[in-house]
């Protein structure tokens, strides 16, 4: 099968399973290891694309379920593809919808042809199955589309987890089938619960299918990190080591160097955008709730060293104030901080991988994170 | 007296009252007749002060009622100065308190001291008179202060008027020894309600007092424009011709075009960013509400031609989108697109004075210029 897009490891930590890779898409090349920003509904929240691009995004996510509710993708379709609607012109990938159905629809029915669900904006009975999320990605027309898969509640049972598991895989196979789009790529996702031994059965059977990248999904759902940090280490040596591993949905500073430091490659999160713009921001120190009443009078920027927009020109004492006014632009300040972060950190990240010093790199970064203010 | 800015008329448009001028600041310099959009609380809502920049802002407007209130006029002096505070180093204008005091409080007390208050936000009971207004106004360090004004409802009768007038003309006498900053001027507000005679006599009583410029209050109020087109004509001659006269609160297209007409030199209003957010644009052939049904499916910009941010790279059916998703995003392009619209009007109306044509480009405005959609 001829893939749209081409991955190569560039280095190998020595000590760990970080890994520095270059995935080349459609709209241009990333590094990895990466975090993408969340577009939800083509858009990262309270952001432009100038300003994505400013501090160093990549590649962007954006959502099958929400677009087909709204606008639909035959207005994306007809405005050129998805890149073209929101002006942005590097990489997307697009998740499938399967976690969003099952997150944010009620009254779902999942059968074998797919999930029969209400829209969470009007109530309006919808049907996805496998073909479905991949015409509607097509009709998007993002670089990576994802494999439309079947989630399950933290916690389930072995058997719940184990059927689950099968339709994705059966879904998978139906998604490889309907899809046709040649410059777009489909990525499988990895399922199985909590539950070890479904882990790495799921991720050999993916493996056998061949895709050009794995998602690893349905984790961060509410259990404890050190279940999940357990669980990549166990799945993760029967992960196609030449193929990008995407860890979907996971995206705190702590879970960034620890799922690289296990050999993820790709992130994604609302989290960084989400807890923003409530006015909670990330440092190397932890957490830093800027809309606290202690900050009214610091006239500091929210992380010294930082280079973005917000911390070079603006105090914690003015985001605050912007934040307790219910101005736009407190949210945006501090979005535009968050999201920076992360990418920092990843830049970070990149750098140590590159010089062969990520276990030194993880303990200098936890020496100083202070886990009470983690998320 | 000395004043810190200077002002100098270097063009005059021969058929109309059009003038063209410079207007010297403490923070640098402004080419009037200029729009000046409005940070209430200390930001333009949805706006960085870099892009305001992008868009031509040279003068913003905040509000000493507002930062008063939240968070309070000694935070922004220990930041440095409200210049400091918002990172904007170009010039600021700071409005009294008068008009919100008068339009946002509520148990207003009007006595010959000040004004007896509870504030909008947490029902306090507070006090503002000529003195605390100018000790504001100083500790906020804007280039241009207001005279603490008496603001009348509209209608009003002319005893009502004649005595919300003479104490205006008292306050501003007050104001003007209470001022001690050398680094901002003082300018006074004309008031007298919709009676031309008050007008006339507060006209010239201001200018006995020889303010450094002259706001026009009270107008825009709910009357009809007619009413207040007619009333410029009618006092502007008694208005000092050397000084820069700002005609408050004025800001819809049509009505730039006919102040300057009459010879207004500054504007401010939050027309351009409030309707923003709700989806209502600005353009040469009146309001479009890109929020509209009519618009889901159309590519073009908000308005061919327009050179913002927004225009050039989005469409009229994503922004659409972004609104009705409820994302901040449309707001924001909206608000870019309307802010550069009155400042790029205000370029159009100066170059038309420096090529003594403005009498033809105001016919042109009003031939392209649907009323029928006029704010």
């Amino acid at each position: 099968m001829n893939h749209p897009i081409t991955f190569k490891l560039v280095a190998k930590d020595a000590k760990t399973h970080a890994r520095r890779g270059v995935l080349t898409t459609p709209h241009g090349e990333i590094q990895t290891p990466i975090f993408m920003p969340v577009g939800t509904q083509a858009t990262v929240k309270a952001m432009t694309p100038r300003e994505l691009k400013e501090i160093g995004t990549q590649i962007m996510l954006s959502n099958t379920y929400h677009l087909h509710l709204r606008p639909g993708e035959e207005l994306i379709r007809e405005a050129g593809g998805l890149h073209r609607f929101m002006a942005w012109d590097k990489p997307i990938l697009t998740d499938s919808g399967g976690f969003q159905v099952f997150s944010l629809s009620s009254l779902r029915k999942i059968r074998e042809e797919g999930v029969t669900f209400r829209s969470h904006l009007d109530g309006a009975t919808m049907f996805m199955g496998p073909e479905e999320s991949m015409a509607i990605q097509e009709a998007l027309g993002s670089d990576i589309a994802m494999a439309f898969d079947v989630c399950t509640a933290y916690p389930c049972d072995h058997q719940t987890a184990r059927e689950a598991m099968e339709r994705t895989h059966r879904w998978a196979q139906r998604c490889q089938k309907a899809h046709t789009r040649e410059d777009q790529a489909l990525f499988g996702i990895v399922q199985g619960a909590f539950f070890t031994d479904l882990r790495i059965e799921s991720a050999k059977a993916l493996a056998d299918m061949d895709f050009p990248g794995y998602g690893i999904g349905g984790l961060s759902v509410g259990e404890p990190k050190p279940i999940m940090y357990d669980l990549l280490d166990e799945i993760m040596p029967y992960m196609p080591e030449a193929k990008p591993r995407y860890l979907m949905g996971v995206g705190s500073p702590d879970c960034l160097v620890e799922g690289v430091y296990r050999g993820i490659d790709m992130f994604d999160c609302v989290l960084a955008t989400r807890i923003a713009r409530n006015g909670t921001c990330f440092t190397d120190n932890g957490r830093l709730v800027v809309r606290n009443a202690k900050y009214a009078h610091d006239f500091g920027p929210i992380e010294e060293g930082c280079d973005c927009y917000a911390c070079q020109n603006f105090s914690r004492a003015y985001i605050r104030h912007l934040l307790k006014a219910g101005e736009i632009t407190g949210g945006r300040l501090a979005t535009i901080h968050n999201l920076r972060y992360l990418l920092r950190l990843m830049e970070r990240i990149r750098r140590a991988i590159e010089e062969n010093r990520y276990e030194e790199f993880r303990k200098e970064f936890f020496a100083k994170y202070d886990m009470s203010r983690n998320f």
